[in-house]
């Protein structure tokens, strides 16, 4: 069959081969991405759910407005600033889930071959999106906060990017944190360039310690922010949001009318239900606590059964843990036989976008109990230090 | 702002200009492709999702396959035979709505400047998925059964398109039928010209008269077949579906995992719960006697107040009418004055890639009762004959 030329340069779904080995029931996974489901809000969930069909009835099961359903639009737009001023109804575009939101900023602003600046590593599901639409990607080095100001700016000297996508808050995968001072320093390079900047921000609530920072989108100019409830309420229903100038809300709902005409109009007028009961901030102290020690029970656990052998940055929120292996040349090499262990782990590979050899690897640590964690992290250690 | 470049090659969203007049509650509009909302199932669905809460809980929350959920693929694939072969599950992806099915097929298969074939005139739709990846499209001349086999041919001796699209069943907009003979004599040709056809079939369950017809699909080998259940159940669930060969499932998935992962979780196990209570068929049964009263409604004022003026297709199934004035240039010319006289259509010029002047219009007789398709049509008169 003769498929698009995109889909020559991508090797066999990693994530897909994952899934289906995560289904064994016996298997220990720190490999997906995966909210912790017994903490889902599904009573409340399905109250807010019959209430549409009770009050709304009918019309909640009709076609609707692509850019979302007008009442969960102006709940988001309260929620957000955009260079100190509050947003509008007109910034907001709902999506089917972040995923849907990378994928409508690729479709929307790129061109084979146009170049895209990334995080050194990154989301891998950010560079699926990109790669699709052909474009280059190039990484930016980082250090313990991130992108590194003066890499940035040796990179914006040789070559233009469509836009620079980066996650400031518990990266995927690094877990690492974007200070004040250097949200500052990158806006500054990016209004210097005019660079546009589309930040990510899936993880944020999910805050163990630390103060609240501010986003991009409220601290400078030429900012897209990716939102999503999948992280802080249930991926399964697939509600994601971009928050951005009007002009690219309008562009990005062009986009969005041939993609999927809308997102799913029964879930967002369920998702107003939700949010209006003012149920959501109690439910994310919640998942606070409860990652907050899965992540204490993971830290642990390397510690006790990986000791020297690994270096790790604890992550002071989201949902990963990200070290390196001191002693292995290629942490890839080790996912058969992790396999056979019953434990899954991502190689780092996958988060750089020349699929270099590395020792590290992502682990996640919000979907299992610390009981499980520990025997994870036990087995992985048999399985890669011996 | 520095978009990609097929969204200089596009004009401001006419569906989206039409959805927004429509909102004025004193409009009639004949524009959308609506189903009659008055009809949706919406106590038996609020049944099937209080059924997935109860039964299923918090799983039905939690992300899943991209493919879709394995008891929905495995109904849909009893439904459907491939070339006289039962479908298998592995021959079904869930698509979040069937819109995504056609954007997922063009991203899947095309690169910039591949050909694409349609029928004359097409679902519009359709042209914007492919447009988005700058496809050349390439209208074949129509009959009254749909596209003329001998064109067809003619047209792939100049060139080799990545597929044909085409609407066998009440087509959209132009409400035709492909007849039992001329599906064999097209997949005749399209065997012979190892051609690749995409079968979009969102009408054919809305049959008014004559004999249920077996599917390309079943008919013949290299097709690639799209439903949805936005017509026979409701468009806001987003629920729709491929089926294809494994390999252009496993294909359209790997496409998909980078556009929203996959489709609403606890939708998708709703609508299983909908269908194992049997409920489909009878209400297929009622919107074919809603329909069809309204497809009648609607020819009949057509007769009334629009007599010699126009010319029209009656459709035996579907949502649309299409006719063609016989006294005006252009339908184009009359839209402000029907807004002004509180009436909507589609201008026939939107269902062509060349944009070209045409007096035709498409009528939507769905969701308006047949009084006030009366009233409706007797403004359109009024606005364009005066």
């Amino acid at each position: 069959m003769n498929y698009a030329k995109w889909m020559n340069d991508i090797g066999d779904s990693f994530i897909g081969e994952m899934l289906k080995a995560a289904q064994n029931p016996s298997m220990i996974s720190f490999a997906g991405g995966l909210p912790a489901h017994e903490l889902f809000p599904d009573q409340a969930l399905q109250r807010s759910f019959q209430r549409v069909f009770e009050e709304q009835g009918k019309p909640a099961l009709q076609y609707a407005q692509t850019a979302g359903h007008p009442p969960l639009r102006e709940w988001l737009a309260s929620q957000h600033s955009r260079n100190g001023k509050p947003a509008k109804m007109e910034n907001i575009v709902v999506t089917t889930g972040s995923q849907q939101g990378l994928s409508l900023l690729a479709q929307t602003f790129l061109d084979p071959g146009d170049v895209v600046f990334l995080e050194m590593p990154t989301y891998l599901g950010a560079i699926q999106a990109f790669q699709a639409f052909r474009a280059q990607l190039r990484m930016i080095p980082c250090d313990e906060q991130g992108i590194i100001p003066e890499e940035l700016e040796k990179m914006l000297q040789e070559v233009t990017p469509k836009f620079l996508y980066l996650i400031p808050n518990y990266q995927n995968p690094s877990g690492k944190v974007m200070g004040l001072a250097r949200r500052l320093q990158l806006l500054r390079v990016a209004q210097i360039y005019d660079l546009l900047i589309v930040e990510d921000n899936p993880y944020g609530e999910l805050r163990f310690e630390g103060e609240k920072l501010p986003n991009l989108l409220d601290l400078g100019e030429n900012v897209i922010y990716l939102g999503t409830f999948s992280k802080v309420l249930a991926p399964g229903l697939r509600v994601g949001y971009i928050v951005a100038e009007e002009d690219i809300v309008d562009h990005l709902c062009q986009t969005k009318e041939g993609v999927d005409l809308h997102s799913n109009n029964l879930t967002q007028r369920a998702v107003v239900e939700f949010l209006q009961e003012g149920l959501l901030p109690g439910h994310i102290e919640t998942l606070r606590k409860v990652y907050k020690e899965r992540r204490q029970a993971m830290v642990e656990a390397i510690e006790r059964y990986l000791g020297d052998e690994v270096e790790m940055i604890v992550p002071a929120g989201g949902l990963f843990l990200w070290a390196r292996f001191k002693n292995i040349a290629n942490s890839f090499d080790y996912v058969e036989e992790t396999i056979r262990q019953n434990v899954l782990y991502v190689p780092g590979s996958f988060f750089y976008t020349d699929q270099r050899i590395t020792s590290e690897v992502r682990l996640n640590y919000s979907c299992s109990t610390p009981e499980v964690i520990d025997e994870g992290i036990r087995r992985l250690a048999r399985a890669i230090v011996g």
